[in-house]
């Protein structure tokens, strides 16, 4: 495929030079790349393909990077990637070490905030505004965000200083209807209307006519008509937006590049925060995500999908078939998901179950105490979110859930390295942020049955419990364990040793039972299961490294804080005891495949095997048991 | 003083009884009674003072256990604490052991869900709704939510999903115009308007005379009549809370009881959520609280109130005017706040630099990234929060100022132990939840002088810097240090000594040099003030431990993961040296003065010369070194 047009763009300013023609005939071949490079490298295909032409026309507006644009979550970045110098480097896009899917400041100097988690482009927009006055610049800053996205309170937090404010600053509301599913919400209703209510907005022309025929009826119809203008101001669209202190324009067309460049142009000449509502369909101009945005909003690559392969379940997916299966006996269980039903494996559950499942829109902070206010009055809420989203409800877990105890059953998805969306989305530091909280169970399941296990039992406890557990397949061949609810789970002794013994997390126990068979019989190394990382059981696990040389923690998560530094603690007043820990440095890990960043980062079979029998063969330590990075 | 009508008051039931004199009456001795406890044991006099006819309304109205109030924030709570069963203990309020300022479940089954931090109410509530409707009850459930907490994102968030879920709830909004001090943005805007804009809503009566007068015109007129009627209905006050899908009633006067009342009525009588608005004043009944609303929104007991003793500066105070004293010289320095100008010490600077200082309300996610975009463009953002409400902004100083490496300092204020205000305000998880998080930069000051020398310090670092100081006095008699800001700050030695160290965290280390000069000249005992916790100056460390028996690490921080654990980590690979960690254990540290607290849990300097002592003397060390709970 030839890319003429796109050729002939190595920066913004190329964009300039286009008429609107060009650059409706440039938005094509920008679409054949984007979707050309999501079939080889997976990637966010329908916001991508939804921001086209707002792309374009941003740019042909705007002059970055003197300008600022924040795009929100961002992931609909690549057409502002392709046209700011980087469309040769578009092919290594989520790849190690190359293009991320996200915008990054240190890739280019036009990419002015870094993003990946939502909601955050309003204030950091509203910083730089501020920045911008106080050193004396007058540069323009917009900020683009999902009708999804503006669900989350901080974005709400920043419209209300920033319209308090009132600094020079344009939100552009990128309107389809969507966060990652259909979105939900009162917003999203409110914004429904204004899309249905256009009729009402047309009759402001009318009245207007009608009022001005007022005067010769005399002066207490005048006063009355004075009194109806006043009203007529709340009739616009978007009251809501202005009633937050900012100048509403919309809604417009997103796709039609010529009524964008007006609207943007005319939002930037005015004063104050403006918010410009477009309307843009997601999967645009790509047949199948028009037709089913929630399944191409983001895909794997299509050489990967290999039709003779049996297709394994991922962990969500068991999380969310145990959950069906356990709420068909038990009336009391109820699922709340922030805005994310398929990815978290809810959808079935929201099918079967209508009325007791939740979607909450991008709220996390909502989602987490929601479910205490349901825990407190008897029923039995399982919440499922992404261990780099639960961040958001980090006080939430704290003051509503863990010092009040209430049985609310976290699912922390996509625990550990995510893979190609990169550092702002691995979910390596909710090991160390939980367990600090009292009254939390943490467990990590090392099998899909384990998981579903684990469910169970977490829904016959009293305080809140939170299960950890990795993206991608989960094995089913193995037997499922049966938890006693009233006991604590107990560490599962997977291999026996006499050397050492490895206590491994999750996942990691394959890892580490595949180097300990390796070792054998060289070296004799036993392999826990760890599963409760709080409580730890622990009169079996110092059973388990009692007599043995060396005691190996294994984890897919940073090591400060950590499992392995809990294990330090356990074992605080063993010091004839050699314990070693490997996982992730102290560093942000960043994009690539899984295993290549396990195996980078000293996570791999080899590097395990390596580390124990160096331990073993007597040869001293090494300072960090990982790759010099 | 003599409370005939509160002494006849055991349960809600007797409220019922009384007519509206009565309550009135009640009003005046339970405003009398707060006062009098407030000044004996400190508290919230200005929320408490403003909401007495409002629950005086609500308990009339509704049939509390069975029914359901939220108290937002919940420092409010005094009121309903006294005729819900707890007069009689009302003079132990915030104490060791007493009752809490806060409401809390296991103290009375009037107390439905543990609050302290802002905005959770909504959230909780609506929770209890679907709970309520699973559940085929037919209760009534009431938040009720200052304008200040309203503007925090969760709140919205929570407001967004109810809105659109439809459920029957009441949200009253307690619109004093006040978070702690004066509310600010543009939601605090919008419900100023509404206060002014009476005028403009009387114009609806008149206009819907005027409107019936039209279909004498004509048809085409009549057909635009309609429309203005439409039109009409977004004249109503409230729109904004129409628009997220609630019926909005209101602005009613919160002090009159009789009008409360048939509001309050009015509005359970609707289905779906409802908006209560109504208007109070902080501190009503309490000319000085009144007048000064600000300075009387938290009080301190009357007592301790000792004139002829020497004002001691608060870290806060030190923290805010060493920040104006450097904000003389650098032009880049601004200051953030979350709704907490005094607390913070920021005042002082608000008034120096009103251009340079940001109140955003309580909303400590934007208050983060706002910094992160100030940063990003060059300023030299600051940004004090308690360590408590730090948690609210979690993944922002992950995923906006960490990731990205921005040069955001952050006060970390009332880290710690806080005193009488309880567990949902202690302090003493943020080393843990920080130090996981890469690149960043975390400081202790042992002193006030200290924490100058830190702040300027990290103000000339290229990346995030969280400096945590306690609640309280910060001793201002040695000389300040100055940190090399090209390196980073090394741990001091305070007193040297042969036979065994203690590591220790800011506050402590009075606390660890007391103890280690009583155990002279039997015992040596060294003692370094870690002043960096991250990253921790390793060498330094390590050379102060060499040769060493036995060391101690010391934090007023809970163990989990914490300063002692990073210490563990750090000696990883010295296994001959005996290391004990002293800080809280894995609990919600409950209410008390810190003094108190301190020794309950094992951090006084009898505790501590003990546990070195024992250690020393070669006696075998217990599992945990502090009092059995």
């Amino acid at each position: 495929m030839r890319s003429t047009l796109l050729d002939s763009i190595s920066s913004p300013a190329d964009i300039k030079k286009l008429d609107v023609h060009s650059l409706e005939l440039l938005a094509q071949e920008i679409r054949k790349s984007i979707i050309s490079i999501v079939e080889d490298n997976g990637g966010h295909l329908g916001a991508n393909l939804g921001v086209v032409e707002l792309t374009l026309a941003l740019h042909s507006v705007l002059s970055t990077p003197r300008d600022k644009i924040i795009w929100d979550v961002g992931h609909q970045c690549y057409t502002h990637k392709l046209i700011t110098g980087r469309k040769d480097r578009f092919h290594t896009l989520r790849q190690w070490q190359g293009i991320s899917g996200f915008p990054v400041p240190s890739e280019s100097e036009h990419d002015h905030f870094g993003v990946g988690h939502s909601s955050t482009s309003i204030s950091a927009a509203a910083g730089m505004a501020v920045a911008r006055d106080l050193n004396g610049e007058n540069h323009k800053i917009v900020a683009v965000i999902g009708d999804g996205a503006l669900t989350g309170g901080m974005a709400f937090e920043a419209l209300c200083h920033i319209g308090s404010l009132g600094k020079d600053l344009m939100v552009i509301l990128n309107d389809n209807e969507m966060s990652i599913t259909k979105n939900v919400g009162a917003l999203s209703d409110y914004l429904g209307r204004i899309r249905s209510d256009s009729t009402l907005y047309r009759a402001r022309a009318d009245l207007s006519t009608f009022l001005r025929k007022i005067p010769l009826l005399g002066k207490p119809l005048a006063q009355a008509a004075h009194k109806c203008k006043l009203a007529l101001k709340n009739m616009l669209p978007g009251q809501l937006f202005e009633d937050l202190g900012f100048a509403y324009l919309g809604p417009f067309d997103g796709h039609n590049i010529a009524r964008l460049q007006r609207a943007i142009k005319s939002g930037l000449e005015r004063s104050g925060p403006v918010l410009l509502h477009v309307y843009t369909q997601k999967g645009k101009g790509h047949a199948l995500a028009e037709e089913d945005p929630r399944r191409y909003h983001g895909v794997s690559p299509l050489r990967v999908v290999d039709p003779s392969k049996k297709k394994v379940q991922s962990y969500s997916q068991v999380f969310g078939n145990t959950l069906t299966a356990l709420a068909e006996e038990n009336k009391k269980i109820v699922a709340i998901t922030a805005a994310m039903p398929d990815g978290t494996g809810l959808s079935g559950f929201a099918k079967r179950f209508p009325d007791r499942f939740f979607d909450v829109g991008i709220a996390e902070q909502h989602a987490l105490t929601l479910a205490g206010g349901m825990a407190k009055e008897g029923l039995r809420p399982v919440v499922a979110i992404y261990s780099t989203f639960l961040q958001r409800g980090y006080d939430q877990i704290i003051h509503d859930l863990a010092l009040q105890k209430l049985p609310v059953v976290i699912g922390v998805d996509r625990a550990g390295i995510v893979g190609d969306d990169g550092p702002t989305h691995h979910g390596v530091f909710d090991i160390s942020f939980l367990r600090v909280i009292p009254n939390m169970t943490i467990l990590a399941p090392r099998t899909g049955n384990e998981l579903s296990a684990m469910l169970a039992w977490a829904l016959d406890q009293s305080g809140p419990v939170a299960i950890r557990y990795p993206r991608g397949g989960a094995s089913l061949e193995q037997l499922q364990p049966v938890f006693d609810p009233k006991r604590p789970i107990s560490a599962a002794v997977v291999k026996t040793g006499r050397d050492a013994v490895v206590f491994a997390v999750g996942p990691m126990v394959e890892i580490a039972l595949e180097a300990a068979h390796r070792l054998e019989p060289e070296f004799s190394c036993g392999v826990v299961n760890v599963r409760s990382l709080k409580p730890l059981d622990e009169s079996e696990l110092k059973r388990l490294a009692g007599g043995r040389k060396y005691l190996l923690t294994l984890e897919d998560h940073v090591l400060a804080g950590g499992f392995g530094s809990s294990i330090l603690e356990l074992f605080q007043e063993e010091p004839d005891l050699k314990i070693e820990s490997l996982g992730y440095p102290d560093t942000f890990i960043p994009q690539g495949s899984i295993s290549r960043l396990h195996e980078e980062y000293g996570l791999s079979v080899d590097h395990v095997e390596a580390t124990i029998r160096k331990a073993l063969s007597g040869r001293p330590l090494k300072a960090v048991a990982r790759k010099d990075l």
